[in-house]
């Protein structure tokens, strides 16, 4: 507790709210900010404020940028007949790194876990559906991380999709590159015996 | 990196400037920021800047608060015969935690560290000089921690202070309470040696 300043015990209060960030790190950036110069903590607080007024989901795909629609709906060089379907923004910018999807992006926004009361009602089921009667798209590819929560979105979303005559298919699953074996987990190991292929 | 969108990527930045936030982490919580209720995002904007705006270090003491002076040297309670001489403001809240130090305390800011360029100019050793001058304190409490920087800074200030009717002391080094014997390390375990007392 910061009991001498209520300024820098609500700015540490704030940091806490983030995702990581506990007591002891949320003291140690409040202090930082305080006593690193003005003009940078300044700039920190204004790049939030910019980000948060600019930066919103494209109307069309979600996918957080600065222009809506977003500069990869209003690309016209990329491929309308894949439709890559993705939890998060930032999951994007992963795939676009490994330049092997020339097509379109769709951000479901959060993935189902009935446990932390994330029903049907808060994914963007509705909204992909949308989308698709828009476009003409072949394929789907849905590109959700394997997990509890990612195995049973995927298959919500499989059963869900109207439009009955798309090609539905998910990313593969196995054993990472560069892993060691000794961390890898039971489940990816029976994907990996399961989904085994020639050499 | 947040290609599709700048404003983002800029609060990326911002964020990575501030200690032990690494690019993911980084990125990890500038869209959070940006995904979260907009009024959270400002609130956590504005503490940085009303933060930054009001928390100044003590006229005094150099403790940051957001009165000069500050409460502590505003306290006509407490003792104004003993000193005690800490790195950082927040290592005062960790002392009034203990309830144990009814006295008065001085910020030094830093510590000497001649292979990061921080020498006798960038600690606060004019500054104790001339608040010792200006008081009448019996005992110096150097309540630095106990590593390579912390030993030479210890001993600079034990030089330097002009007053050498001042008694100065330090805080005891020796096993920390609840630690475990095999992550001690060995001067801690050389000093508990050294230090050893009847039981």
């Amino acid at each position: 507790m910061s009991i001498f300043s209520n300024s820098l015990l609500e700015l540490q209060k704030s940091l806490q709210n983030l995702p990581g960030i506990g007591e002891k790190t949320a003291q140690r950036l409040a202090y930082f900010i305080v006593n690193q110069p003005y003009e940078k903590s300044q700039k920190l607080a204004n790049s939030v404020l910019n980000a948060i007024e600019k930066c919103k989901p494209c109307i069309n795909c979600f996918l957080l940028s600065d222009t809506s629609p977003c500069p990869i709906c209003s690309d016209e060089q990329r491929d309308d007949s894949v439709l890559c379907v993705v939890e998060n923004s930032k999951d994007i910018v992963l795939i676009e790194n490994t330049k092997e999807f020339q097509g379109k992006y769709f951000v479901l926004g959060r993935l189902l876990s009935p446990f932390d009361g994330i029903g049907p009602n808060e994914i963007r089921i509705n909204e992909l559906n949308r989308y698709l009667e828009k476009n003409n798209f072949k394929e789907i590819i849905i590109a959700i991380f394997p997990s509890v929560e990612g195995e049973t979105t995927i298959q919500f979303i499989a059963d869900h999709v109207n439009d009955k005559n798309i090609n539905i298919t998910r990313l593969s699953t196995g054993i990472p590159f560069g892993s060691d074996i000794e961390y890898t987990g039971s489940t990816t190991m029976l994907n990996a015996f399961r989904r085994r292929f020639p050499v």
